[in-house]
């Protein structure tokens, strides 16, 4: 099978243990994550060669988080060494009705200066059938966003299927600037990922009669959502996240895929959380996993739900089960019976 | 602003991690606190002004004790230091059906063993708004008993506002003996707070129809228990503290405060809890917050239930949160979505 | 009063911290468990003498693993060492959706290896009024099956009690293989343990329309299971847990027992779960400690699910509470009110 | 082989993990011990019937501190359990320069306060050769110290061999009174440990030419110290441990034995320290358990000097070490090599 | 007595546990310090009232911090909160012939960033005594060089002693640059703190004969260099310390004092490292607390050795020791017996 | 740069914390290593392209095991999944007089029982350079040593160099076996490595006059070993390392190497032990990596010398330093001085 690859920053994270507040933590886990590189782990953990893009410290500090992404198989071998910093960021992990705090710590890192010619996307996508980035890559830098438009053409022009996860991130851009970037980059996309709030962020449309911060979703007004994009875009599929939140503890979690004029919904879990961030990327990983296997579109919507309803139950931003245990909790009903 | 001061005992809490019971614990997580303390901690975190008076060791466990109070910025130079020996407390989390357990070992505490001419209450209350002490203090000796009716004389008679909890402790002192003093010492005190079984337990004053063991919790028939106390000791204000607990894991949370003959009813919050003790004293900072900044009485009570909600999903007794962080729950509706 | 004597595996366990998965932990917590040890252990914290009859190496890990019973008080003076290994198990636990799994690794253990004559059954059953087997003992080797009938005979012949937890293995033995064995075991049983599949698993008695994989249990369905074993091996009682999975984090837990023609049915008690590895085992203690204490079936029954109850809010396989404890959530109503 | 009896008290030991300062720790590590406990341990781990003879509370910490001997074999059954407290004591690790701390909490604990008619000495001294105390029981309380005595008098009328490790604490009781009580408790005692300063501190009697803080130790000096303890008590054999302190961290550790007017000498480690706390009566254990096993002088005292040699590696109060261990390192050269 | 000001980087130091390396670690220990806060936290903990004045961030990082201060009394109300970063370093410990080995990631910190009216100099100094800032917070920006030279003015004027540690950092500037500023600077400081390659970096100032790499240490030929620095600047005192590196494990420690014309040389401590981070920030804090309560000269330079030796005997960067376990170090002979 | 290969086991360790003994351990440290796969990660960490193949089970414990040898970038493409156990060992670490113990539970692990048919030598030794193995691989069963002799026709007919550690392991076999199977398979060796006594044990060359127990090693007596091995083997270097164990916490370290009738003696460093499992591996990797890289005789034993010295101070089996951290050992002095 061909390769995968995916696009964006490498961050250290660092996160008080248990339900621990910042200021009463004398220790922090330590994580080597990111959006993209979320995704290539998820992917190579259900078997597929990937190979993640991004530039990090020489230092110890890059060598770690290299080595993050190799014990899980990824090819990190396109991955720059510079003399920047390595991107950090602090998340507190919320609980009932304290939400997860997230602090970002990311500017001039590494791969937000790193410079056009540094990547030879015609070698990195040498032997490839997928690339996936995120909103948050283009938002790190404008040269960062000249690359990923430059890293979408060698893709184009070679047949690469193109996904792209929305995620806007307001502390990195403003809707205006999104709207921009994202919009010529959009022009590559095949496979659009989306959460509640997203498509409503950077390009203004808005599922009827939605009140996301309340926690409220109608998955039909959301396939108004993902038409309107899929349209606009004339995307081959849109998949958009639906995370309905009783509190921090519990979130009741489900999607739909837009494909062809038709929606598919699937079903929702009722998650009682260990850890939530994460959680889109690893949908979007079983998207893409389904589609590179050709599976059935509702197959590959409850794949890609099943699995990413699992990364709730992990600690960690990487999504560490196997398609074995994906396929187990779709052939199950999830009642979590223990497996001796 | 003007100071507030707290009096009561600061103690070692020595628990097992997570939810390990003593006999199998092989390390205590290490704490210092006290009801009183805590009041005052989340008062400094709310950006108030406090003085916190006891009395610790002088030895390293004494520093220990004032240091943690000290790092949230409440000023430790009225704590005297001696001879005896620090109060220690013990407490297993509870989960589901097993309830949380606490084992005390505090007597001859330092403060319980503190003399009458070791607190100037002259300068304690030089610049201070507001004192608050709870029912345990003047259980812990006659002498503190004695020295709490001082405390509130000369508080009364430099015009400051006096509150207390009347937190019910069976272990430390009876019934009959605990009426009598608290009778005393009520007199004094502006703002009452307690909870669904200390008015039962000190003064026998009973809400109709009630079982508090039941975990059954009928607000407006507590709504009489407020009016009762205030009658019968002229408060300004009863705050009463609603826990229904479901399991040790789950509890719904709510109060009223009842004032110039009307009952302010809070929401309830259904909490899934982390660690839930201290949160009645979160409660008193809330209401004493709102109070010192002439919130309106709905608000503050609002604002006192979200702040003691918020505890609740705190490791410690210590509530950790901002007054932000309170009003961002007032302000959204508890499903605890990210913050980024 | 008489000793009661458990006879099976004492393996180590080894489990990841929180819910951690395997590739993802760098330490392991440490345990040293096994279903009748389990029982042993709780019957020792309920304040009865208790006997574990095993085999462990001879070094250092067989060391531990007599200290870990040792320490609850179990007489551990008829453990026999020997040259072999330690039988380990791995335990991931699960969360929400996902489920809990367990790796054993216990061929070649010292227990599996043991010989009969290195058993003294006679001495071992000296002074003792109850011997407690479960389904795993005998298939752990064809000797092993041997043993137990031999240990079987003796008890039989001094006039002990016998139970047996049915506890089916499918990765130690084939259905018919278990059927073989258990039926000629089964015969000297007078209190038959099982769960909601064991019945089924080894003897084919199946309960009329039930789904135990969707989690959906019907109490009176399992009523006619234990008839039909009670009938089948004259047993003097048949005590069934029945377990409703919502989710690996969330489960019902209640039991019957059939005795004399009459069935009792317990409470339900809705868990949210600590560590549910253990609960049949604590289940088993508690009947075991009715029974010989002479309570009426119904109270038997209802110590026997609280105190199994209470297991699930525990870390680890040993049910550590005390008889007092169990009464405690007998005579509440479990919502774990703390106990100051 | 017969029982040996050990008499003292049992504490909570809270200790900051590693060189960790009170003042800097959010969690002690948790041991339960005292010098007889300690004892009691040692010798059951060299795989000698022993009994441990105290008083701890009814609650949870007196479950835990029985099963932590419980666990290494040593009988508890002789242990009273009341209301009072359980003694505590804070041990601060000292590292090169800085001296390890100890902060005792030990008033009006359950064995400080236990009454001489708790205690059946005949019962307890049933099947018992050796009895084992230390200078720190008589000085808890005056009652102690008659029960002591009382405790001395049976077992001498029983014929049983005592021992008592002098262990001045000037914490507990002064000179005057220790050499008081002691006197008269040495009447009884056959085998008499002590360290550089015990005979100073409680007897007068010094070493010439001996500057203990200097960590200077002359072992001929000692031997008349042995001599003169000998002399005035009658005392079968005196045992005096003599520690070189050239750091916190770095210690030269050896012995003398004086009996029948002969002075055996010991090797001298030079120890890298893990945890010295029990180094004394991991020596005592040593001299009991070759006493018991009517080993040669010079022998007896090469086993005890290696024993207490190897609790310096160790972490906690405890003597983990086998006799097997002891023997490995009197046959070798201390170097400390692999073990495979 | 007035207060001591120190005024600096506050950063987020992270580091493995023990002696981890960082790409094997899955946890770091969160400490937040820096060099003249490192000052200000020794100097509060001997009892001296401190000031530290820096900048840091809005948000929880930069509230952790300055409770990270506070805990130990510092006053921290002159802090200020912007919007930019926390400077970040990581600190892997070295072993034996290992080095330990600092990342830095502090460009673009809050403090770096500091606008020069955003200090208000004179309230900061107002009830001052001393005021101490190094080398390395003119080294961070420009703007910090001229923000330290108005500092070093209003001190000046307001008859201020004043505390430089050279502290040469050369991943911060050049030795050109250096030499400017520090030149400058130099000109209004009082006491001057150097180590042994510090005055041979940034003026060019050399021990004869000495070669610091190869651990050796000519205290005579560093007493030339003092005599030196205090002839160019007009230093009242100069004082370096001298650290012979045996490994990283053992260190031997001494310093010199050069005054009036007289070289002080204090005893030199054979150290086995705990960590050796903030051992030369303890020392400058012995001398300013020696200084500052008049003690003569060479006790002086003891106490700061003293001072400075233990805290190489303690985890984190803050010197945790009090005034008086200095002293009981000066008045023993640091064999660190155990304290009772 | 060709790959080299390594073959051998894999095995999951496990070890208590620091000091720990196993008996008083509630945790255990989690690793995965082998001799072979611990010269692997070394070379790969120096930057050499390295392939490691064995057999491990197919479930997560294989898993956990291929991603720890994976993060450091060695290629585990040719590790072969079945379904038997890993193996597993037990490691307590010692310290001062107390050696480190090791237990293994190694019988019937995926690698022993692996197939001949099962490894595909071409494929595996396709652009390779050099093929490592020890000892202990044919030791693990009778099939594995007709393994590693089919491995090293293959690879001797490739024109691969062939080294070998002879790593004698009384517990796998017997000194004749060993002697049997090892001088069949040392005739395609080209460089051998051995310690003090391997070939001894095995080959029955002995060093005059030293006794390893002793710790006493004489480098020169040592050169006789060598040069019998490489006359008797034909070898074309033989490598010895030189361990003298002053005690477990402090050993001297140093190697010679004989080639073409010349012995080079390197250094020796005097280590304060961190962890000294996989010294000797660590010293295979830096020889092969000389070797490889063509670094004359005597600084190829250097820089092995110097690798294996940093390997002491880190924790874990692996050794995690780059080729420049070794360097900078070999340019400085070992005095440890902090990078900063």
């Amino acid at each position: 099978m061909k390769n995968v690859v995916t696009f964006g920053e490498l961050m250290l994270k660092l996160s008080p243990p248990g339900y621990g507040k910042i200021v009463q933590s004398r220790q922090f886990n330590v994580e080597y994550s990111g959006a993209e590189a979320n995704v290539a782990v998820s992917l190579s953990n259900f078997g597929m060669p990937t190979r993640f893009v991004t530039a990090v410290p020489a230092h110890e500090l890059g060598d770690a988080a290299v080595n993050a992404l190799r014990q899980f198989g990824v090819d990190t071998s396109f991955i720059i060494r510079n003399d920047n910093r390595l991107g950090v960021y602090f998340a507190e992990k919320g609980a009932s009705q304290r939400p997860s705090k997230v602090i970002y710590d990311r500017s001039n890192s590494a791969i937000a200066c790193a410079k056009p010619n540094e990547f030879n996307w015609d070698a990195i996508f040498d032997d490839v059938e997928w690339f996936h980035f995120t909103g948050i890559t283009p938002a790190l830098s404008d040269t960062l966003a000249s690359i990923c438009l430059e890293a979408c053409r060698v893709a184009k022009a070679k047949g690469i299927t193109i996904s792209c996860d929305l995620n806007y991130r307001k502390k990195l851009w403003n809707r205006e600037r999104a709207n921009e970037v994202m919009t010529e980059l959009c022009r590559y996309v095949d496979v659009c990922f989306a959460n509640e709030s997203d498509a409503r962020d950077i390009f203004g449309i808005i599922a009827p009669e939605i009140d996301v911060e309340k926690g409220l979703i109608d998955k039909v007004s959301y396939a108004t959502v993902a038409k309107q994009l899929a349209k606009r875009f004339d995307f081959q599929a849109v998949c958009i996240t639906l995370r309905e939140s009783i509190t921090a503890s519990d979130n009741n979690w489900s999607a739909i895929m837009y494909e062809n004029g038709v929606t598919c919904f699937s079903k929702k879990y009722p998650i009682h959380i260990v850890d939530r961030i994460g959680g889109g990327d690893s949908f979007a990983a079983g998207i893409i996993y389904g589609r590179l296997n050709h599976f059935e579109a509702q197959y590959t919507l409850d794949f890609a739900v099943a699995a990413s309803c699992l990364k709730h139950t992990i600690e960690g931003d990487f999504n560490l089960v196997t398609a074995e245990e994906v396929e187990d909790l779709l052939n199950s009903n999830g009642t979590g019976r223990i497996q001796r």
